[in-house]
């Protein structure tokens, strides 16, 4: 549970203004052990989503879960495309993010329905790296399939999967993303801010 | 820069799992005294969002802000509806988080864009927290407006503005938004995550 930079990140990651450790600590690994997590391990990082800010603090997040062992994990593995089974077949839970369209107070459309899921992703993703675990998130999976699989009501949007698990050296994993383990980069700065408007820089 | 819970925040919420005492310290305030930040106080919250996951770490999000005194704060201030414009105006900052829709690399539909951004805000919300700064995000303002004035490209969405600024006494609020001035509460941990599939609960 530190409150550091992590070796690993240290020497990967450099940047113009000090932050806090935990955020950039946080990356995406790979390589887990196959071991199960209690709910003694996993529920704190379903806590922390939890908290995260969304509009009208409506909160329409939907964690759909499965763990090792039990009956919806196979379910859950065959969702993924098969450049993630190789490795997030490896987890401890693999989780479908979903977010509900519309408030469910007066079921308007709400503006902010995946980015605020996003909020609550991250919170999770920060602590789950506070607790030294892998927490990997995806895109890699059949959106259309887990819907159906899963029973996603049309009122839900499925966003994302997450692979959440024990580490493991990379000598786990296969070969060829042994040279991926280790955290990654981000574009300068300057191209991710813009001070007034769009326009002063080509954009489109 | 504590890394233990706040005053306020101790009182008002409880959780059923320990969690980085960060994230339970954000929350959304909205009293804030007009001061200019610096760009050494500002940047810092950017950098936090620049190391935010996201989909092949494509980093979509596009962050257009504005400081008090500069060109284009009445224009920012000007997006606001009334009801959040009566406190935001104090804001030091105003951000309109934006994100591109496809990737840059092939121009194919991101399907994460929105929920990638909303991994960013969170970051920067927690940086700012952090720094015992007004991070608060807002969906009340005229998403057609920030368009056209900010010059947002067809490809880019608009997802959320965003008020910085130092905070103030709750005092210094319009009253009816004095008793609003305390961090608030969530849903129960089950009603946000679902274990197998929908269906057991109806959801829709």
């Amino acid at each position: 549970m530190n409150d550091s930079l992590t070796e690993e990140v240290r020497k990967q990651r450099k940047t113009n203004y000090d932050i806090h450790p935990l955020i950039l600590n946080r990356w995406s690994p790979r390589s887990m052990n196959g071991e199960e997590l209690s709910d003694d391990e996993l529920m704190p990082l379903f806590e922390a989503a939890r908290w995260a800010p969304s509009s009208y603090n409506a909160q329409l997040w939907r964690f759909v879960y499965a763990k090792r062992q039990t009956k919806f994990w196979d379910t859950f593995v065959d969702l993924l495309l098969e450049g993630n089974r190789a490795w997030a077949q490896q987890a401890a839970v693999l989780v479908v993010v979903t977010s509900r369209k519309l408030f469910e107070r007066n079921d308007k459309p709400a503006a902010t329905y995946a980015f605020d899921a996003g909020t609550a992703w991250e919170n999770l993703a920060l602590e789950g790296t506070r607790r030294g675990l892998v927490v990997h998130g995806m895109q890699g999976f059949d959106y259309e399939k887990a819907r159906r699989e899963l029973y996603v009501p049309e009122n839900y949007e499925v966003l994302a999967m997450i692979a959440i698990g024990k580490r493991a050296p990379k000598e786990s994993l296969p070969s060829h993303l042994q040279e991926m383990e280790c955290p990654n980069d981000r574009r300068p700065l300057d191209e991710i801010i813009v001070a007034g408007c769009f326009g002063s820089k080509d954009r489109s």
